[in-house]
């Protein structure tokens, strides 16, 4: 670092302006950063300083809320190479996602940018959009880091959680990412973590980001994230977005000694690694837009989610007169709002990718009732053999910025689709949303739903490829649709006042709950059909070494079609009393299989797969006993079953004066201890079974109270013994 | 202070025996403690230590868990009287009761002993009975203090709970009796609190006990509860109980400068002064066992709940051929295990007050099966017209020092219970539990249950006159039932490991949680039947002062026999999504009438009535706004309703950098100030209306990051000018 100045040096740890970083004279050249977890939004040098909606054209991918449904790592890693190839195209060094943040509720504004209530979906996902972005030597920046699953007072909000809560749902997405895919960068979030600004958390920046996962890059804040530039580079971020023009209290800090040199140093240096990283990244004049388009139409075909399909109404079979309502198969939504927000270089419509059949718009994106569309919408339906209903949430009803207040569909729509329903008797309904939207109400109304999320420019090109056939649908649910708002487990907690959000559910997010507690739920995560059918059959479960398990099973269609099936393998505990997530996703398959034909799928599983988090040991911990592997097409429909046994990490607990009888008696030498002791003990060999029930969760220190003759002494000298120290 | 030494203070603070404090000299002498919440357990000078189960005779009034469905504090009050007088006749200077705790989870082994799940049933209640123990200058001991709502690792675990839950939910009941019954003593609890020892925890036992509530009596430990002297001392802890024979530490301490000699001071003042009040109660040498047993059985009449009673089954006509099944109709059970148990003065069964009934025993209580005593029971119920069914827990299943894990009956029971109903069309089930057992999987089985709890000694002959009609069933439930266990709102949670339990569920506990959600259960909170019926008419509601307001309705019996109406007042708040329970309960009122007979019914409201605690403000706060009485017989059974509105407590929050636009906008003089700064500001005019709402939730001080031209040192100035300083 000798070749800079101190002025340079805190130059670096912050923007140049808001889509840029600082240069050093020739010596380090500024990169150029951009929205994109999508698709790129390359600001057009013209736009305003934040440029919401005004940037040069990309093309527009599902958004996370689609591509984690495809439950397709291998396409997700096209994709994200797509990205690097347009963002090269751009001149753009990083690309600032993809967002891995999990979906604790579907209100949640900017819920459509994440991929799954799952972390394991969510790591496995977001792992392969980096691991395809860095393919051309384009940087990625997982975002928001961490526990930023609201946009409600997202810049000031604690979210007050739990470490275990932590560790086994908000960061091991993170961690996945970080551990296998290395990232080049990472973005804090805006919000608090148990108090303290993600921009400003040193345990969260520094000892698990760095020292536990080995992250090595720099960590930019989230666009306004900083709130103290000399507390955040101390806690771990090194570059301020966008520059806030207080370089100068850097260099002060420095100056007076609050602030080491060597940390100001150790950012600068990651921003240097970080340029030296991208140096090397392709460079390119454009990319084939009709190929991007074709990608981005793929991806949508593998992303949506068919529901139900009663009497096997879809797909359409040609001849049939079919005719489309709603204003969302000519006007699609295709992407949600704020700074994800693409311009497309093109856009289908699925109204005219089927080819223009009769169409009525059915009802008002605006939500206000309109009549006359409801009566033109229903003459459509008398005259047709199929309808397909398109329905779905306008624009203005989610976006960054602001968090939903309802999972239900505009009145106006479900209003239409009852008075359609009445006249035609086959109805289709597609959906296009962004946060889950509840079925409850309606679907009855429906022999098919098609859940298309939000789909990127080609998803109308999708939709029929799919209606029509061409294609079976493969998308699986990453996400629970619950019967209702009030069954979602942070219903009661979401989005906290006062300044905090308590995450009163704990670990018990999407099927983590209604699956423990046996809830019924609209559709269950992982759920999704096809247009084919698949057997499950020889299951073979084994150890293969220490902590290390294979699960193979072949899996095989049977159907008339082509179609692809989701392998799900689910690590179960069955427990009279729950003390854990019931089961909990740990693999997955996507595969594609020609009629009659199978497949071998292997799956590896390893003690961490059966970890819990130890708050009192700060560790992992893996339990020694018996557990489930389940395999299935979802969450709810698992297939075959196999028990193996672990054998545990082999920890036991230290014993002291405050562990209780029950633990003394179970430990190997402290039982043994104890039981010499306390043979011929008066009163022992007497003792009342539901006294002696009440004594095993007495401390041992504390008998010396109840006057039994266990004085503090005697226990003293009872854990030296079992310590192996001189009674 | 100055006529005891060192030492003498020292030993003040702790017990000379089990259940003594210390005498010294003549000058202070020992006072006698005893466990009592529901009867005396004076302990025969002869028995061990502890000496469960090994006790004088006294009177056992119902449980806690019985009383609290009583919702009759003026019944309490006597009960407490009555106990005060027994310990006056055995010597007892302080009866270690009521126990308050709220009933987090049925599954607690000790909810026996406590009221409600709701904290305003439990403080009015709790309450009575201090008021009538402390009647007769006999001290009680309020307890467990505070948030001891489980006995798994009760004397280790934290409750990991939120401040605003405490305040709302596990402090209030503590608050009211402290404020209004003034207690002579309070028993701090087992566990620790957020990670702090009851025993040890200042902010509990000083701050908020003594300086925001008033208490002025000496705190003592539960028996074991120290864990460290000198900061038990220091926290504002006095007694410990028993002795550790550890006195010697303190003067050490004092003697070494680490605790200030004014601490100890204060301890042995406190309990001078509980010795001086206790100084003064009355002495007898005996009571009248008859009448105290006779207040037994008014007590358990007014407890138990008829659940439902199908086809006015219930009260049995005379003449009508009965038979009596199950062996807790013979051999009762009426209290709970643990240090509450009582050896009572005489014994009532159920079948023996019934006049001795063809009886079949049709289960054994350890729950092994056995053919021949269900066939036996099958064969009297043939011979019935009407079948009385005795259902419950046995004792071994619920105890003071362990938790279960299932609510439901034992499956013996449950079996004979079909097999009686298959051969006799009426059944009533007659229920002894101490904590609620489902009746989901059975109910339709019966025509009728009545839920007795414990009812203590005289719940035999209560139940019969119930049955037999003498008099009107008049308990209400002090509990929701829930459908299932999974159905509870702490059951992921609940009983916590690793040394912590997480109160997940905040503040939605009991029907706070069900109510809000509008979930199932099987009965809700408040309800219970009577032989009669009750209309509720001319409802009035009025501000009736600054933050008051009354409540006036008229009940009316429109029945045939005279019987109890429990009045129940609920505040309200109806939110499109909840931000607080959806209605709580806030007043109450047990009301005798005869046919045809009315009464007017009057509540006071005030402003803490409608308060939620503020995180931020540490303080209770009311908002402005409009709120709803409802006016009903359950949680669930809404007769009338009002709207009010609360002007507020008119706190405005200041302003600073971090408020946000939309705060800004929303304050009086802020909103003023900022609108004149932007007049004219180039872009506020042509906002899109999404970004801004999206801007409405973005901190001022941010906006320099985005460049709107809203400086850093412009928002200082707002900051100074609607704070009153020069800009």
């Amino acid at each position: 670092m000798t070749d800079l100045t101190l002025e340079e040096k805190a130059s670096l740890t912050s923007g140049s302006d808001t889509w840029h970083t600082t240069p050093v004279g020739d010596r380090v050249p500024a990169l150029t950063l951009s929205d994109g977890p999508h698709g790129l939004r390359r600001q057009a040098e013209s736009a305003d300083a934040l440029g919401l909606g005004d940037s040069v054209p990309a093309t527009c991918f599902p958004p996370a809320v689609a591509l984690g449904s495809s439950w397709d790592p291998r396409l997700a890693h096209r994709v994200g190479a797509a990205l690097a190839r347009e963002a090269c195209a751009l001149g753009v060094d990083v690309v600032l996602g993809p967002g891995v943040n999990i979906k604790r509720s579907p209100l949640c504004g900017r819920t459509f940018e994440y991929f799954s209530e799952d972390p394991h979906l969510t790591g496995v996902m977001g792992a392969a959009v980096v691991t395809g972005i860095q393919s051309l030597g384009v940087g990625a920046c997982v975002k928001h880091f961490a526990v930023n699953n609201q946009e409600t007072d997202r810049m000031r909000v604690s979210a007050d959680v739990d470490e275990q809560t932590l560790r086994e749902i908000y960061l091991p997405a993170f961690e996945r990412i970080v551990r296998e895919a290395k990232p080049y960068t990472v973005m804090c979030s805006y919000n608090r973590i148990n108090g303290v600004h993600a921009s400003q958390n040193r345990w969260l920046l520094t000892e698990v980001l760095r020292e536990e996962w080995g992250f090595d890059g720099p960590v930019m804040s989230d666009w306004g994230a900083v709130n103290d530039r000399v507390a955040a580079l101390e806690a771990g971020l090194d570059l301020e977005m966008p520059p806030t023009g207080t370089d100068e209290e850097i260099v002060a800090a420095v100056r007076s000694g609050r602030l080491p040199e060597a940390v100001l140093d150790r950012a600068a240096e990651r921003l240097l690694g970080l340029v030296r990283r991208v140096e090397g990244r392709a460079t390119f004049t454009g990319w084939d837009v009709d190929a991007h388009h074709e990608l981005a139409r793929e991806a949508a075909r593998a992303s949506a989610v068919l529901l139900k399909n009663d009497d096997d109404v879809l797909p359409l079979r040609s001849g049939q007169r079919i005719a489309v309502v709603g204003e969302l198969a000519r006007t699609p939504r295709y992407q949600g709002g704020g700074s994800s927000h693409v311009v497309p270089t093109r856009l289908d419509s699925a109204w005219e990718a089927l080819g223009r059949p009769p169409f009525a718009a059915g009802y008002r994106l605006d939500g206000q009732p309109d009549d006359d569309l409801a009566l033109e919408a229903v003459a459509a339906a008398a005259e047709a053999e199929v309808m397909l209903v398109f329905l779905g949430l306008p624009e203005a009803a989610e976006s960054e910025g602001f968090d939903r207040t309802t999972i239900e569909l505009p009145a106006v729509q479900v209003s239409l689709l009852r008075k359609v329903a009445g006249v035609c008797p086959k109805v289709v309904v597609v959906l296009a949303n962004g946060g889950v939207v509840s079925v409850a109400e309606w679907q009855d109304h429906a022999s098919a739903i098609l859940e298309g999320w939000l789909l990127g420019q080609a998803g109308g090109a999708a939709l029929a490829d799919l209606l029509l056939g061409t294609h079976s649908p493969s998308g699986r649910l990453a996400e629970t649709i619950p019967n209702r708002l009030a069954d979602v487990p942070s219903h009661l907690h979401f989005p906290g006042g006062d300044g905090h959000v308590r995450y009163g559910e704990g670990r018990y997010v999407g099927y983590r709950h209604y699956d423990t507690l046996d809830a019924d739920v609209a559709y269950p995560f992982g759920h999704g059909l096809t247009y084919s059918r698949f057997t499950y059959s020889d299951l073979e479960a084994r150890e293969t070494g220490a902590d290390e398990w294979s699960v193979e099973v072949t899996v095989t269609n049977t159907g008339e079609r082509f179609a692809h099936e989701v392998v799900q393998l689910y690590v179960a505990f069955d427990e009279e009393r729950p003390s854990r997530p019931r089961h909990e996703l740990r693999g997955f398959a996507k595969v594609g299989l020609e009629p009659g034909a199978g497949e071998r799928v292997r799956f590896t599983l390893t003690g961490r797969d059966l970890a819990q988090w130890s708050v009192s040991r700060k560790a992992w911990k893996v339990d020694a006993g018996p557990f489930t592997v389940e395999v299935g097409a979802s969450s709810r429909d698992s297939r075959l079953r196999a028990e193996l046994t672990c054998r545990g990490d082999g920890y036991t607990a230290p014993l002291d004066r405050m562990s209780t009888l029950g633990e003394w008696l179970d430990h190997p030498e402290g039982g043994r201890a104890l039981k010499q002791l306390l043979q011929g003990a008066p009163g022992v060999e007497r003792a009342d079974p539901a006294l002696f029930r009440l004594a095993l969760g007495i401390p041992l220190a504390k008998f010396s109270t109840f006057g039994i003759g266990l004085t503090s002494e005697v226990v003293d000298r009872l854990v030296a013994a079992v310590r192996g120290e001189d009674g």
